[in-house]
């Protein structure tokens, strides 16, 4: 099933806002319904492409006809990805960053088949997955260097290429989307234990090239820590990397392709650590006095232990708004003081007892107070449904976004409110006052990730007034010593800010690799590096 | 006070093999003591300098001129490593190798000071921590491009620089050895937990450009795993990188520098994460029926928990020798079958007594035989004590020397049996047929590490002995799907299964980094990375 063009998801799922929130909505931000109706997808009408006619033939001989696709429809579906920026033009038909074709390849070799035509062609290459990055990630920035540029969608590599019990590993091709690896796994006994919100529609090699970070972190890792081996296609040939867990054996190459966004090569293999099929989940709710104290407690089991499977901490404004639970946003709605955390367990149910017990022992101690499994089960049900819900605010005429970062915890405290400033600050200069809302989304011995909300009224140009907020809070991030993204990425949004975290002989050394791998630099233009200062 | 300048360690430490040793040693491999009377510091001579006047004045501008040393005796306690062939080399009073002269400078501004006037002047620069690599990391290959190299002697960096309590990291300057750092740390409560058999001489900075892994690797990492940020002097300025624990931003270079044997530039400041001193530690020997069944103990600790601090499984060889314990060398010598494992706890009273418990329930049920904490206490006595070992082997005519590898677990009973075969095969050829002792270093929930240690008679030129079985060692980790190094690194020794490791495409991209970092080549020439074939 394809996503919804203009919108997040199975179209089945969309659901209208509850009454009581559109009123909430209207009388906290003063949000009013949007007087344009949506656009239909036929109506919209990419720019005519500009593949040239050789490009083409040399794509059909590496992929075959039938996959080197030009019309309308799946280059549409091809365009951006699903950031609000991105939603709120492609519902006003704005296409024009829409791929020239969508090319799908089979297999490795097709990839390297694909690369070699379009660095002969001069066609610029866009790995395609679930197309659900949220930061710019799917639309090349100009360069001179190329005529055109294609989706290279990787939906056709989708197999569970070996499974090897001893070793706990499987190894997956890059089009799988989430389900479908938990699937393929659970037929023999496994699960991944990656679970981000877009677990429903991203693919394996996205999870990779973007360094994702699922809600079950605290308990399997990021994706980052699941990868134990993979395999690149480049322009310059493939590269091979992992043969054991961990190595002395030079630099972690694993570690340059992985957040690599598809500016050095095309992932096409990802061997990863598995795990026997949890048979025990249990999910609570805890509250907590303040955002400050909850995070302490969080702290307190990332340092000391035990670590439960799931953890995350509302602060007081999204335990107020009761956002931990999509589905039912706005009925929980009480002033009661504190803020809510979510913590979940999953192995067996020996395992479970044990790890909960010692968990309650560490967060009562910490100020702590039990809610029971109904807060938690509720996180659980609409765990994926967050961006439905946005789709709804942007149905109402509200205005709604997210952004992420992460620091060490001495720094969490001063970037949490510096960030906060900087959004209500520019959006209320705007004229559109915001509500903005924050949890602790992952945790580490030495820091934590913070992930904000927020909600406001579109305005008369939403894109234009989202974009010095959004401008706002990197520069607040970066000044208080946080990284630009903890699980999104960079993609466009944040590549210069991205420059300025690792700093110009960063970049440079960045470029040095990619200049190796894809001299041509067909390559995701635009994406992840910023052009190097003339000289 | 200076490291034993021809062997390991403190020479008021060393101490003669016993007699049942030596004995052994006759019966079983037919060794005999060494006619040759070990040469004396005094008689060792470098030759000349080929430092020009201006390099020095130079060099002399950038530290001071008391930090520019040129003396023989520093020259020759700078030459090379302490591999065993370069023991066996040094002893004989080779040194070939000598740098032309040792800089030690006192800070950052002072190393990149170091390697600008380096760059002008065409002198290389090997970094130099403890000295203690084992694979030839401090001897650069000849590079036409150079006139002259310097040992940079990062020992005047030996700083604290600060203590994050709440983030519990660490900011330590590179010379420091690991004793300074755990006593710096323990006077305000915290330990770092790294503890490498090379632990008492070897440094902050050595530890990241090579990957170590201490022997409490089970719980608390490897130093790869401990490092969250890194400042990196290079020819072309600075590097500072780590701004949160992890990040999607990107590649993550940090995993670019950790691991590059100082061809990248120099480290000048590592934080890590630091823990609360364990107030309890206790290290326990268990018995297993064979190395297979020791194995399958350890991979279902690895994968389903829970993890003791230290966990080694000897091979039924090692454990006959009692290799385990050095200072008790083959006084422990029985026939008793079966394997010998020493897993250790650390950390607070409960904390210790409760992960006892659930470990002793899992290695019971996989065929472990508790045998009471008197061989780990032997263990955690000699632990850092095989070195001194080595010595008196060499002193009494014997070879001794070690190789370690990774794998997958499902590649790992293949490739002990190959490694073991290639040094048997080889060595016998020569004449002098070796004891080859193995054990599992560290263990990882997709694989282990592989320690193997090797022990013949020297016959008539050891060095060129080894050479060859070291070289089929090497062939038979890389055929079996092995990692060419876990914790030594690659250095000069490694360099070309590295190459084969990672492939060409794989090496062409570490030149790039290379080449934009280091434009004129004087960081470690020849280390690490081969040259790029001729075009």
């Amino acid at each position: 099933m394809d996503m919804l063009w203009s919108g997040w998801g199975d179209p089945a799922k969309a659901a209208p806002l509850p009454e009581e929130v559109v009123g909430l909505l209207r009388d906290l931000l003063g949000v009013r319904p949007a007087d344009a109706p949506a656009t239909a997808l036929a109506a919209v009408a990419p720019r005519p492409s500009r593949l040239t006619g050789e490009a083409r033939t040399a794509l059909e001989a590496a992929v075959g006809e039938e996959y080197v696709r030009g019309d309308d429809e799946t280059r549409v579906r091809h365009t951006r990805g699903k950031s609000t920026p991105d939603l709120l033009r492609i519902r006003a038909g704005e296409v024009g960053d829409a791929p020239d074709a969508v090319v799908l390849p089979a297999d490795h070799d097709e990839v390297l088949a694909v690369l070699a035509a379009c660095t002969e062609h001069r066609v610029a290459v866009v790995p395609f997955g679930g197309g659900t990055s949220v930061v710019g990630g799917l639309a090349p920035r100009g360069s001179q260097a190329h005529v055109a540029f294609v989706a290279l969608d990787l939906r056709r590599m989708n197999r569970l290429v070996a499974l090897d019990e001893v070793s706990r590993t499987a190894t997956l091709q890059p089009g799988l989307r989430g389900p479908e690896v938990e699937a393929l796994l659970a037929e023999r006994g496994y699960t991944l234990g990656h679970f981000p919100q877009s677990f429903e529609w991203a693919t394996i090699g996205g999870f990779a090239a973007a360094r994702s970070s699922g809600q079950a972190s605290a308990g399997f890792g990021r994706f980052d820590d699941m990868v134990t081996a993979l395999q690149v296609a480049t322009p310059r040939g493939t590269l091979d990397l992992g043969r054991a867990p961990r190595s002395a054996a030079g630099p972690d190459l694993r570690q340059l392709v992985l957040g690599s966004e598809g500016a050095f090569g095309v992932i096409t293999s990802v061997t990863v650590r598995i795990h026997p099929t949890a048979d025990t989940k249990v999910y609570e709710g805890w509250r907590f006095p303040s955002f400050a104290q909850g995070q302490a407690a969080l702290r307190t089991l990332a340092q000391d232990g035990p670590m439960p499977t799931v953890l995350r901490l509302s602060d007081e404004t999204e335990t107020m708004i009761g956002l931990a639970k999509p589905d039912a946003i706005g009925s929980g709605l009480s002033s009661d003081a504190g803020c809510l955390a979510i913590v979940g367990y999953e192995g067996t149910a020996d395992e479970v007892a044990h790890r909960k017990a010692r968990v309650h022992t560490a967060l009562s101690a910490a100020r702590g107070e039990p809610l029971g499994e109904d807060p938690g089960t509720g996180w659980a049900h609409g765990r994926y449904n967050a961006p439905y819900l946005r789709d709804a605010l942007l149905d109402a005429g509200a205005f709604a976004e997210t952004l992420e970062t992460a620091a060490f915890w001495s720094d969490i405290p001063a970037l949490y409110e510096a960030v906060r400033t900087a959004l209500t600050r520019s959006l209320t200069d705007a004229g559109t006052p915001p509500l903005v809302m924050c949890h602790v989304s992952h945790v580490y011995p030495a820091g934590a990730s913070l992930y904000f909300t927020v909600v406001s009224a579109q305005g008369k140009d939403p894109v234009a007034h989202w974009a010095p907020a959004k401008r706002a809070a990197n520069d607040a991030i970066l000044a208080a010593g946080g990284t630009i993204s903890h699980h999104h990425g960079v993609g466009t949004d944040h590549r210069d800010w991205y420059a300025r975290e690792i700093g110009p002989l960063g970049v440079e050394v960045l470029h040095a690799v990619k200049d190796r791998l894809d001299p041509a630099g067909i390559l995701n233009p635009g994406i992840l590096l910023p052009p190097l200062p003339a000289v």
